[in-house]
């Protein structure tokens, strides 16, 4: 059997980080991180894209990112993109947007510790993305401490342990057991429904906020006049907000009116949000609020960025929602 | 052995609700909820507070609670605060600072299901909160699900599951087991030192920003100029956040040096932030920011809403940060 032909973007992070007088810094190439790894049975090719602590990767990086594994589509078997943790679960959340019915498999890495010390986790998750990339069906994933995950479900919930991320609301894609990577069935009914599409228009001129007793719905108001075309809302629980004395419904009916979309997500981690259930809740789906369902507030983000970066309106913003364009949403 | 005398504050929530054309609506009364839970070993007594579904529970709710919770701390051995669960995690964390060295204990617990359905989780966590309120050692508590958790540490992360609270980064105070309420020791070294306290003193004009990728730094002074005395900014990881570009760095830096005082949190649930561990950390912190540490968002907010209300200055608000007030931070 001929070698799967294998691609490493490497974007920096933690797995390509030095110890420096200010702190930990990315250093390493991927042509240093293949070569700490040991023999695979795999032809894998190497470009260093970037060299960023994930902090530092904003919209500008994954049009980058996006614009670089479409062009290397059809040249290789699956490409692994080495990224720092921090925001990889927004990068994977958006690049399941901005590639669309993607053709091979596209698997994000990183670490917990750089590669260069000897405990790292960096070699395992590798040596996982790089299988997840020979041989996942062609979608976009997060590989991390044995399991792989759907990019656009995947969140990081931990700061230093080596299990970081969890697959939020469906199980993992694929987990390692002594078989090697074992499937997980049910999750893998994705469908593709075209060509491969690159589409990196985005505007990121939105806000994500986090509700809290107390919160000033003004606020909200000062965030669009500078500039905020859509805010998504970490409402609490399955969605409710207050509407006694400072009237989160209010505003967000008022803000909707002026054309601004706003999504209500939940700021629980685990399970769905459903406006219909509370009073609290069919207030604000009342005056229009948009329901996240059961996406990860990375996902909820990146999608309301790429639908406005798409010139859609408040209408379609909401339609769009209403639709699962990669594996981010249950609906019912 | 005499009875423990208890007290069950009601204030509403999903516990209390009642099926309505509107959706679930609190409307059963304190003794309505005694009355489905069948005999207790303990003298109860009720008083209805509030009626409010949790979400509309706000700063103006927690002094009331905290001053009915002060007013009858000497006729009781233990009270019971039933609320809805959406803000419960954030009632108990200000009740953690407003109500120090309380010298009774005070157990806030509530339900996923209301309590007049038949396979309602409410009987649960109203026994467990009765046996918690006679039994634990003075201080605020949430009760859920088995769990007694040290109030000003739990967390909401499911909206369905009957497991609905976490004690983030400290395990729970106790457990139920067929031996009863089992206590982990390790966590229970919580000492009072003095007199107990009401000051409800607080600053709600603060805010929470959840920080992802594109995030415009102007937003902070669109919040500041709007009124907003003090920030909360769960960044990434261990509290890493952007300073290319949109640079967060020196926003902060100004905002700082405006003299209003930023707290960096991780918006990972489990595990500490700590910004000396990365450059895009460290650079943050030689603006003067906060680091919440270990801290939940629920207590990192309340924590800054009741220092502002002092009338601290932000190198007060520092310092006060890097004290353990009620069990809510690890200082190292």
């Amino acid at each position: 059997m001929k070698m799967k032909k294998l691609l490493l973007l490497s974007t920096g992070g933690t797995i390509a980080s030095v110890a420096s007088n200010a702190g930990l810094v990315p250093k390493e190439t991927g042509e240093e991180l293949i070569k700490m790894l040991g023999k695979l049975p795999y032809d894998i090719k190497v470009r260093d894209i970037l060299q960023l602590d994930s902090s530092n990767i904003q919209p500008e990086e994954w049009k980058f990112i996006a614009q670089n594994i479409y062009k290397y589509r059809n040249d290789y078997d699956g490409i692994v993109v080495s990224h720092g943790t921090d925001t990889m679960a927004y990068t994977a959340s958006m690049l399941s947007f901005m590639l669309r019915n993607i053709n091979i498999p596209v698997v994000l890495t990183g670490s917990q510790v750089p590669i260069n010390v000897v405990l790292s986790d960096a070699h395992d998750n590798l040596r996982l993305a790089f299988a997840a990339a020979a041989t996942c069906p062609p979608d976009i994933y997060l590989a991390f401490h044995n399991k792989v995950m759907l990019g656009c479900r995947s969140v990081k919930v931990r700061t230093t342990n080596f299990d970081a991320f969890e697959s939020v609301n469906v199980p993992p894609v694929a987990t390692v057991s002594s078989d090697g990577l074992v499937f997980n069935d049910e999750n893998f009914q994705k469908k593709h429904d075209g060509a491969p599409t690159l589409n990196t228009k985005m505007n990121s001129h939105v806000s994500l906020v986090k509700l809290f007793p107390g919160f000033d719905p003004n606020l909200l108001f000062a965030m669009v006049d500078s500039g905020c075309r859509g805010i998504v809302i970490e409402a609490y629980g399955l969605g409710g907000m207050n509407f006694i004395r400072r009237n989160m419904v209010a505003a967000i009916g008022k803000l909707i009116r002026q054309g601004i979309p706003v999504v209500a997500s939940s700021q629980c981690l685990y399970e769905r949000s459903d406006l219909t259930k509370y009073e609290v809740g069919r207030e604000a789906l009342l005056e229009g609020a948009i329901s996240a369902r059961d996406m990860t507030s990375e996902s909820a983000i990146t999608k309301l960025m790429w639908a406005l970066g798409q010139g859609m309106d408040i209408n379609e913003v909401a339609k769009f929602f209403d639709t699962n364009v990669a594996g981010e949403v249950t609906l019912k």
